[in-house]
């Protein structure tokens, strides 16, 4: 219920990454690419328009200007954006009129041989394109194209995620008052949306997961009631400034003294903190996603716990919640400066408790920077 | 912020269903459905789960039994749905493993001609799994399949959709009472969220478009300040039951007093008026959802304000808020009893005012029953 975003980057900015995205389907041997709303259309233009069934889609030709295609009731909501600043061709459509036609025709060519697809654009929208250009015509996702621009944010963008960090470091910093017991954890999830908001622009999701449902990494949160002593995993992330996302897990005893904890819980959550921490030493440019998900998990599984560590150690973040680089066993992409990503490994114990320690953080030339900065030590 | 839905139907709604489903792929010639999240998969199963960039699929081979393709971690929210009550194989996946090449395994065959693809479905899946089965085999949206299924509404979903058009009607009831001098168009939203959550699982959208802001037919709402004798369009909805939309829009002038209207608006919302019932009189078995738009369409053109109606007449409705029939020119479509869709001409006027009046319908063997109730005069 949060109005739009409005707080873009200066025009440049834009201007910038289209040139480098229309350089990059150039280089890939592309057509040119055809974008869906969502995190690549925000990066690329800063709107965040949404258009429900009808397509909306920037297209980007190998040569020539990009044109946007919209609802043409939509067009007064690109005034949020950029666009009306950028050297994008606007190309209202109502209905009756055959949009995937439009797209196409944008592209400024006849023959078609390869386009890069925007990752959001769905099977209603993608098969009726392919229908139009025809079997010879090669697929693959923009992304391959945009990654390098994605994948590592440059130092406005690192801004941004900074503040983001902070918001939702002054949010943990007050969830041990929330945690009563004789509460719900929906009394506290709703604590939790309007301390969000007062630091966000927007709530992005909020895991309150108390006793057995803290052994469910994607539990939301329920009527379960808190009980002095119970472990609760809060996972909480919000939108910030002009789209970049929050992301950050601490766990907690109801209370607040580590002592009423069960034993075996208190051996494992050091296996974990160490974990974290191990993760996190071991992030610098030139090793992979995939050693950082090793760092993690060899000190876990080494404690006896492999088998209760049941998610990937981490995943991207910007203007997605999710995105590259995925921080997991196989992803032999090779970190460098400006990455940025969640470490949050977690020990799960099936019907019991569970716990999760999660930081943000951006590669640096020497290491990273962890852009949540909450004690993680039970309390 | 609402608990997931939880009310299905009973099973054997849906055990059907699937295997309509199969029958249809098999008569189209396909060798399965690729089925994502979202209204499909709810028809299908029951099941709204919601699992990010991580692919969820429902497999459903032309022979055979179908599988589920999810995140491992996901598989305790399947206990919402009918799928543990049905013959359907859970496959749940770790990060790592191949969603894609689980999703084509499950169909049980080795070479591919055709494939039925949900409309939801991202490229980020789709490009993938295309790539997986080779350029012979020929892509089809799933929903030409599922479309005898979907668009007609059998007795149990008219039932939920009547029971979803009752409670925004208890809704609107309220609104005049919201409608206060000095009050902004976000007071007002933020307590038709609350009124709508009393009425329904879920709010679905919210529309206050007071003044100028009711000539934008997508506008949501602002801190525009209502005054006496604003014009204020409210189109509303929520979701009711196993996930059935509601969708009405009345138009309201503050105050409550026609007289206090511009005579040039009371003028043209008269024609207004008269269109959407034109439309609703026109509708039943045998004629062509473009005829409806046309009945409409004409109404309104033939008073002088064909140019301020800038929009189709309508939607289908049902599981998803926009779905066919889609009420506009050039749909050729044939009605049949069971079809549920929206009537809501509208008339707008840049920068002044607009109006629209909206009702979910279903057709009859004989005509239509309006959903919708509530009085449409100006108060």
């Amino acid at each position: 219920m949060s109005d739009p975003l409005t707080s873009n980057f200066p025009t440049d900015v834009y201007a910038t990454r289209l040139k480098q995205a229309q350089q990059g389907a150039q280089t890939a041997g592309l057509d040119g690419l055809i974008i869906g709303t969502g995190a690549e259309l925000a990066y690329l233009t800063g709107s965040w328009i949404s258009t429900h069934e009808r397509l909306t889609a920037l297209v980007i030709p190998a040569s020539g200007t990009p044109t946007i295609i919209l609802p043409a009731v939509d067009r007064g909501d690109l005034a949020l954006s950029a666009i009306p600043e950028l050297d994008i061709t606007v190309r209202g459509w109502v209905d009756g009129e055959d949009a995937h036609d439009l797209a196409i025709t944008a592209l400024g060519v006849t023959e078609f041989n390869a386009l890069g697809i925007g990752s959001s654009i769905t099977a209603d929208h993608l098969i009726p394109i392919q229908n139009i250009v025809g079997p010879q015509c090669r697929f693959s996702l923009a992304v391959q194209v945009l990654k390098e621009l994605f994948v590592s944010k440059d130092a406005v963008e690192v801004e941004q995620l900074r503040g983001a960090g902070a918001a939702i470091d002054k949010v943990h910093a007050q969830v041990p008052a929330l945690l009563i017991d004789g509460r719900t954890e929906a009394d506290v999830a709703r604590d939790l949306e309007a301390l969000i908001l007062q630091e966000h622009d927007a709530v992005d999701f909020i895991i309150v997961g108390s006793g057995p449902n803290g052994a469910n990494p994607h539990h939301s949160f329920s009527n379960r009631v808190l009980r002095n002593g119970d472990i609760v995993v809060v996972d909480i992330g919000g939108t910030f400034g002009p789209g970049y996302h929050s992301d950050c897990t601490r766990t907690y005893i109801v209370g607040g003294d580590p002592q009423a904890a069960d034993p075996e819980f208190i051996k494992f959550y050091e296996v974990l903190h160490a974990a974290q921490l191990a993760a996190l030493a071991h992030i610098r440019p030139g090793v992979t996603a995939a050693s950082v998900d090793a760092a993690a998990r060899d000190a876990i599984a080494s404690a006896g716990y492999g088998d209760n560590f049941i998610h990937r150690t981490g995943h991207g973040i910007g203007l997605s919640t999710h995105e590259e680089p995925f921080i997991m066993a196989g992803n032999e992409l090779v970190l460098e400066p400006g990455m940025a990503f969640s470490v949050e490994p977690g020990i799960y114990i099936d019907g019991i408790h569970g716990a999760r320690i999660e930081d943000i953080v951006v590669v640096t030339q020497t290491g990273c920077e962890t852009l949540n900065n909450e004690p993680k030590a039970l309390r």
